[in-house]
């Protein structure tokens, strides 16, 4: 039974702020071989074989292939104009279209695909072409650095050449409204920013997607993220209204925020509820003010924030404990063995504190001594239950899991103060058993965290460690996964399938940008 | 080097006749198991499941299949709509699409292809649909009778099920127009007709096409018979006049009409000469002459016909006689062994028998006297050179070949009066060396021959025999190639590739209705 509610009016306002989207036609930079190489970034490496305009001159035969490198990551529709050599063409042209983000896309034959996300996620057509010459436009959008071309079918009569071949990009951000960085900054963080503001402008499209290429979805957990790196480069403010907006206007039953949302056919809320992704309503809304001003938004959405806390409440224990099971219930990370109740009731507490400030803000004062009972509630669940003095840790589940993302979340809720916090963050670093990260999104939890506690240096060169560690391993864009210990790593069974440009790997731009410049 | 000769006139008033298409929805009937069965024509039978309602009930999950019956031969557009069930459609759904005239096509493995021609002209798709529910029309034109339907890839999250699924069918004839039989006719001579009238319905699009599958081009062989048919039933006039425009607007060096045309991306004449082909534009535009009483088409396009003759005539030896070789010169039929002088110099002789009623219609008398003489010439070698005295056969080529094909279109010439005619046929049929006949195109000029000499009980029972053996054999539209003797039967090395619904075999209407009524 579907009993999802929707607010039109919020769902209007949403589609109204849909953004034009910007366009811009790329061509293709090199043509290349992709090869397995041991030492190369997962075991592709790409030999270059000549300039793009080679490829004008180039016969293809049946049986050829052809992989050309645009030089960086685009989303967008690809158009291919091909004429016919040799004699007409009797039978229509088939070709194969294989698109990659990552070499290990173009390398690797996707038959031998065993993850357990769909495989269609993997950018491949087949394609017939009927009349040649022609030019042909696919209706697919894809996100890609490299396309690999099989010409599986011409006839005996006719091969083909391409006479053009470019892809039209397609963003709702705008490089040129990015400001510059500050005179003096050193080269690698320059980089760093640089890339990371392409991650962010290929995953704005009508709203902010967590992936352009997989899946496409808008999740609060990296709307979230995106909207602090949009503040300090692009400053697309509707974008991040329109998602406030969609949240609102399309919840799951009882009114809860849902993880994610599907835009079409028309914009409606996954079954998806995670309790730290709901909570960040309230956080993504408070951002959004604070960056704005706009107090319409700020008090026609507070009541949707402000139900968050209550439906969050309810699934606390007599001490105040957030209660535990072995559901996903909670996200914080990917993390087979990650338990979430310490997590989660720090990441309670964090958006109450910001709830407790749109509630002074909005003169609401009922609700902000009701907060203000119900984070003292919490903090002292937490400082009686999940604090272990002999370990000094945050403890978290039954059987009193360390992890550096219950310790990184403590922190950032404020649970500890920051002479505290840096102590503990040392101490995290020399515990070799300590459940880690693995995903951008929870290591920017952790820089945040060093960041609050006032350890800036120790922040920036995690960024310079961890996303300079992507730039080296060949990052056009920043990954939704990097375990440098295991370059392969994915949460789905297989790194083909991994997002290699991801929303929540875009917020180096927010530290350099609002801390380090 | 391409010394093509066009005329922009002529291709523009061909343009200016381009006919809008008659579009129609047509819904699948039945949903079927296609299924190897020995006694079966190509072995490959057809189990009904169900009525195709039932398609909206079914879940269809990965790895699933469905055969799916439209009843007849179509040809248009497909439309799919699609639900996802059980939960929301996180990925996209890949689905593999094979179209298919006959049984064979949906049911072989298009991988074990081995014919020549390009394997690009199996009608399979891979598709890719990033939106459930949605609707997705298919860009490209198919011509079938069944759809197979291969889910081959969904999410752990969802199925799907179809809401709709149609065909819109397109044609430039019209079915209302097409006066009735007489009554009396008897049933089995009826449904000849009506398949052979659909045959023609589901060639004619924006030009008369030998086959809506394969190979879609406007071949001026079919054209003439298609013509005939034409002028019988649905009398679009119209479309001939534009093929014939097509024809005389994009020629080969030195005016030659090319055996076949491309329609797009710009009309263009293909670099196949065929002598018999070239010389059939003269048939066609008497024809069409007669049929339409058009005289300024006749007056303007006789220049092209007349050129014919004296491009054909240039092939003759000092005797007067079509000069053979090795080469693919002359089409006639498809069959490796089959001797291609005799047929082609009867050929020269039937068109220009045409152009002399033409020219005499025109009032041309000096072309008139000067086509008599060349009849008369090309006669003349025939009989001293190719009319064996002994064997009472015409002969063919150095070897002296014997052939259906040479008898039958000698006949045709009118080499031969009825009488001898009548004999020379009747000896044939107990002939068991000569070359036979393969395509209904020369089994139309078999029972054209017959009609001619007076033998129409014979070419009723002709009729009966070859296209109602197709119809036994299940034919919904009357195919490309027919051996009886050998049902899988290509000239192309498979029968996948084989068109099933083809121009050339849609005679019968023709003689039914003109000799038959």
């Amino acid at each position: 039974m579907n009993e999802n509610m929707i607010n039109r009016t919020w769902l209007d306002k949403a589609k109204q702020l849909a953004p034009e989207l910007h366009q811009q036609k790329v061509y293709p930079e090199r043509i290349v071989n992709v090869a397995p190489y041991e030492s190369a970034f997962q075991g592709w490496g790409v030999d270059p074989l000549g300039s793009a305009s080679q490829l004008y001159d180039q016969i293809l035969k049946k049986g050829d292939s052809i992989t050309l490198d645009f030089g960086t990551h685009h989303v967008g529709y690809l158009t291919l104009s091909l004429q016919n050599v040799r004699s007409n063409a009797d039978a229509p042209l088939r070709l194969k279209l294989t698109f990659g983000e990552m070499p290990c896309e173009v390398g690797e034959d996707f038959k031998e695909y065993k993850g357990w996300l769909s495989r269609s996620w993997l950018q491949d057509e087949i394609i017939n072409v009927d009349v040649l010459p022609g030019t042909i436009t696919m209706d697919r959008r894809y996100a890609f650095r490299y396309l690999k071309i099989d010409v599986l079918e011409t006839s005996i009569r006719y091969d083909v050449r391409f006479t053009d071949l470019y892809c039209t990009t397609v963003t709702s951000a705008d490089l040129a409204l990015v400001p510059p960085l500050r005179e003096g900054i050193d080269q690698d963080m320059a980089n760093i920013d640089r890339v990371a503001v392409q991650t962010l402008r290929d995953c704005m499209q009508t709203v902010f997607e967590d992936g352009p290429k997989r899946d496409r979805r808008l999740w609060i957990g990296d709307l979230r993220l995106q909207a602090l790196v949009n503040y300090e480069t692009f400053g697309y403010n509707d974008l991040v209204k329109r998602c406030l907006y969609l949240f609102a206007g399309t919840r799951l039953e009882g009114g809860k925020v849902g993880g994610c949302l599907y835009e079409h056919p028309e914009p409606y809320v996954d079954d998806i509820y995670l309790y730290d992704y709901a909570l960040f309503f309230i956080a993504t809304l408070y951002d959004y003010y604070e960056a704005t001003g706009d107090r319409d938004t700020l008090e026609e959405l507070w009541p949707v924030a402000y139900e968050q806390i209550h439906i969050s409440l309810a699934r606390l224990d007599e001490h105040g404990l957030v209660q535990d099971d072995d559901t996903w219930y909670c996200f914080l990370d990917w993390h087979d063995e990650l338990n979430k109740q310490a997590g989660a009731q720090a990441v309670l507490i964090y958006n109450m504190r910001r709830a407790l400030k749109i509630a002074n803000d909005l003169g609401k004062s009922e609700h902000e001594a009701w907060i203000r009972v119900q984070i003292q509630r919490a903090m002292n669940a937490t400082l009686s239950y999940l604090w272990d003095e002999e370990q000094e840790y945050f403890i978290s589940g039954e059987a009193r899991q360390v992890s550096w993302a219950s310790q990184v979340w403590m922190i950032l809720a404020e649970v500890v103060d920051a002479p505290i916090a840096r102590k503990l963050l040392e101490r995290l670093e020399h515990n070799g058993n300590a459940i880690g990260m693995t995903t951008p999104y929870m290591v920017h939890h952790y820089v945040d965290a060093l960041v609050l506690c006032g350890e800036r240096e120790k922040a920036m060169e995690q960024i310079r460690k961890y996303w300079g560690g992507m730039l080296k391993d060949g990052a056009d864009t920043f990954w939704e996964l990097y375990d440098p210990g295991d370059k392969t790593f994915s949460p789905y069974g297989s790194n083909l399938v991994n997002s290699y440009c991801h929303a929540w790997s875009c917020t180096p731009s927010y530290f350099i940008r609002r801390y380090f410049s």
